[in-house]
């Protein structure tokens, strides 16, 4: 037994950080700053990245450290750390090179086709790239379901939520089911009588900068760790140390980028609160995919559209795109939590959100365990679109069952963590709220501080520290529980 | 023997361009975007890629590709690039690990803690980071000495300049100090009785960025693969696919952003008219520093401070920055041959360039000689300033010794690559002129194809395909004269 091992394992996955710091600032200059010409040289370099971090992790001498450290005399933290290793070894460790490679492949070859099938509406020409994805998925998914005992579809889900499983995200989804629908006609019908003023633009670019540059300020982003720059699709990437994200502005409308950069920022705050003397290890990183989507989402949907936030905010509006009778704070409020199903994932509303995601998750789950086949699916997204949210996607495959990225490539387990995402930051702030009763007179008076110091203390801090479950029992009390969820949504709403 | 030996070498190299690519943009991050508190991550993950680098050039596998290589059967072309990639080889394969991380790591201290102290006017404090670089610096120009039986600063110097010595330079540079002096009093007095009107600012940044971009397209810039962005030191970087320059701005004086841009846009067309079928192999890149220089200084004086070329832009002058008296095409060349002996290199006059140069090759080589040390440059840098310039730089280390980021890394040997480019430009343009005795008119009229087609047929095009002195002969018909340089400054100053 070697006694240096875990500090050979804690070396090199400093040095994997340091590779991942490279790809991710190559990876935001790619969407951000590059120009086109520079698109195949950047690719090659960034292959060459992946393999080198693939090489790092399936390296024997790290498999033998992390072997031998699990012998070793190890703190708690430390323990905590090498479970952290072990888990991110092992992912990379159970998939041949060839079938990384072969998925790879087929997968960029499937979205890059998608770009343009998607806009031709053009579902027999993607299923001819798609079908050789889905299979190749479910390779992956079945070779991590043998060394786990899990199912094929849990087995890629615990890639991006350690933890969570079919089992408890069922029940849980099935319940939201039963009262979803009838919550999006109740609150479209009391909306029915409410005047709202639409906000008139345009809105100059360099002034809807300013706005979003002002509000970061305020959700307490460090300038000094980070940027915000432009891209197609926004996004939080960089490194915990410097944080990049994205926006896209359009002139006719502010709502969507200052909206945008508030839920970017929440992202941020997370990997900017992460502990930063073991940041470099997987300890002390975000702790899942669902839990970087409930930072997001506590400060977009539980602060950003909240009366309170959105009243302290108003006379920044006005201060940098002028003054005009929409910019009232209870218009604002309205605007911000408008109900109305349609047929976009990326553009619904807070209420019909959930029904997204259910559909893609229930279609996903079928599709990887062999249930349903590839050319299933639009029949079962009909069914179950007009089912959740009453709307017709018959024959239109574009704003329907082609509308995402995610399953192009092959990302397939994702979309839970947008839903889970949600229902934790409701449960946070039913804490939050029960700590500072006067929690909205705090906000509306620019005192954010009660939200910032529970996260800082509850979630940032910690990294992966715990599992899941165990961060958010010991942040609130109790495992996951969606009822909070629900009681947000029918005080917002109802 | 291995027959695949030399398509093994070409592969590695192939590879290291890769690695190269992202140490590149990181690089080029770091100066234009990066905000201050992601710089020890930076440094950190850029320090492992030098490693990794180091590493690729000194793996056991290369050197025997290398040495099998040379005994096959190649063409001129595979020798010739045989031959580049054994140099970059050589001079990797000198050092020690340990000591390209350890200089890898002070330099990037030294660098980042010398943006504040030069403010500051803190030479105390730069000492204390600057004695690790030197010492650093001096460790490695040992051992590339004790390897190549070349002097320690020669070593270094011929990393920048292949084949180029101080014995070589001395003479050349003394030539100069014999007659620069009295040619800069001649070309004052000559401008004293001149009457010059300077241009009334402010000049707002997005103005002058519209020109500037303005200019880069007409000097034939491919926006497709590459930017314009602002440093604080500005440079040419990125890759030859995507390649990033950079500028600054001052409201109250254009004239400096605009000519910095049309400097860098030099640099930048020699790496976008590289061999882009070898451009990730040695004999694809760029020549020397010097010849880089010489694209940069072709396109700055020879043709940007030229006549011609200043009444072609007038009018753009005019369209971005708004008409008056000052952009009259006679007065531009009057202010851009303006001869002011001052304290600023970046901001020196053609005439006094060289001066500013001389001055830090004599310094820097008896510094790393081991003649002085680093305590002892104010002193040195002080009586060479009142003697080749007159200037009096007693006390103002910020904009003395200070000044300059190359020394602050450790990139010793640097300094003469300017004028050496400065003289190669001049030889450049003489041949120019020979074969097109209209080249002045043609240039005013807009069409800058002779000199673009000339620095493309006989340099770009070339790489690294000849030594310097071959290519400059193959060019011009002879190796470096200076002769042509003294010739085209006497022209122009008197």
């Amino acid at each position: 037994m070697n006694p240096s091992a875990y500090q050979q394992a804690v070396s090199e996955f400093t040095r994997l950080y340091r590779y991942q710091h490279l790809a991710a600032i190559a990876g935001w200059d790619q969407a951000a700053m590059m120009p086109g010409g520079g698109n195949e040289a950047r690719g090659a370099a960034m292959a060459e990245l992946d393999l080198l971090m693939h090489g790092t992790l399936t390296a024997p001498a790290l498999a033998t450290a992390l072997q031998d450290a699990a012998q070793q005399d190890l703190s708690d933290d430390e323990q905590a750390s090498l479970r952290e290793m072990r888990r991110v070894w092992q992912s990379a460790n159970l998939l041949p090179a060839r079938l990384v490679e072969a998925k790879s492949l087929a997968g960029s070859r499937c979205e890059h086709a998608w770009r343009s099938q998607r806009q031709a509406n053009d579902w027999q020409g993607f299923l001819q790239n798609f079908r050789e994805v889905v299979a190749l998925s479910r390779e992956e998914a079945q070779l991590l379901a043998d060394a786990s005992g899990k199912s094929r579809y849990d087995a890629l889900l615990d890639q991006y939520e350690p933890g969570m499983s079919s089992a408890e995200l069922e029940p849980i989804f099935s319940d939201v089911k039963s009262w979803l629908p009838a919550l999006i006609r109740r609150a479209m019908d009391k909306q029915t009588g409410e005047t709202v003023l639409a906000a008139q633009g345009p809105f100059p670019v360099a002034q809807q900068r300013a706005l979003g540059l002002d509000i970061m300020q305020r959700l307490g982003f460090d300038f000094d760790g980070g940027r915000l720059d432009v891209s197609v699709h926004p996004f939080c990437g960089g490194v915990a140390e410097d944080v990049r994200i994205t926006t896209r502005y359009r002139e006719d409308d502010f709502m969507q980028s200052m909206m945008g950069i508030i839920h970017e920022t929440g992202h941020a705050r997370y990997e900017q609160g992460l502990p930063r003397d073991r940041v470099q290890l997987p300890v002390g990183q975000a702790r899942s995919m669902g839990i970087h989507e409930s930072q997001s989402l506590s400060f977009e949907m539980q602060l950003g559209r909240s009366p309170a936030f959105l009243s302290m905010i108003a006379p920044l509006l006005q201060q940098h795109l002028g003054a005009q009778p929409a910019f009232a704070a209870a218009n604002l409020a309205q605007l911000y939590t408008r109900v109305r199903p349609g047929h976009i994932r990326v553009d619904a509303d807070e209420l019909c959100y959930p029904a997204h995601v259910i559909l893609r998750f229930e279609i996903e789950r079928a599709l990887i365990e062999g249930e349903i086949e590839a050319e299933d699916i639009p029949a079962l997204w009909d069914e179950k679109m007009m089912a959740y949210l009453g709307v017709d996607t018959r024959g239109d495959y574009r704003n329907g069952c082609l509308q995402d990225i995610h399953w192009t490539d092959g990302s397939f387990g994702y979309f839970p963590s947008y839903t889970l995402g949600a229902m934790y930051a409701a449960q946070y702030f039913a804490s939050i709220r029960r700590q500072h009763p006067d929690l909205d007179a705090r906000i509306a008076g620019g005192d954010l501080s009660p939200v910032f110091d529970w996260l800082q203390q509850h979630i940032w801090q910690h990294g992966s520290r715990w599992s899941t479950g165990e961060l958010v029992r010991r942040a609130t009390g109790e495992t996951l529980n969606p009822a909070h969820f629900r009681a947000h949504l029918e005080a917002r709403y109802l």
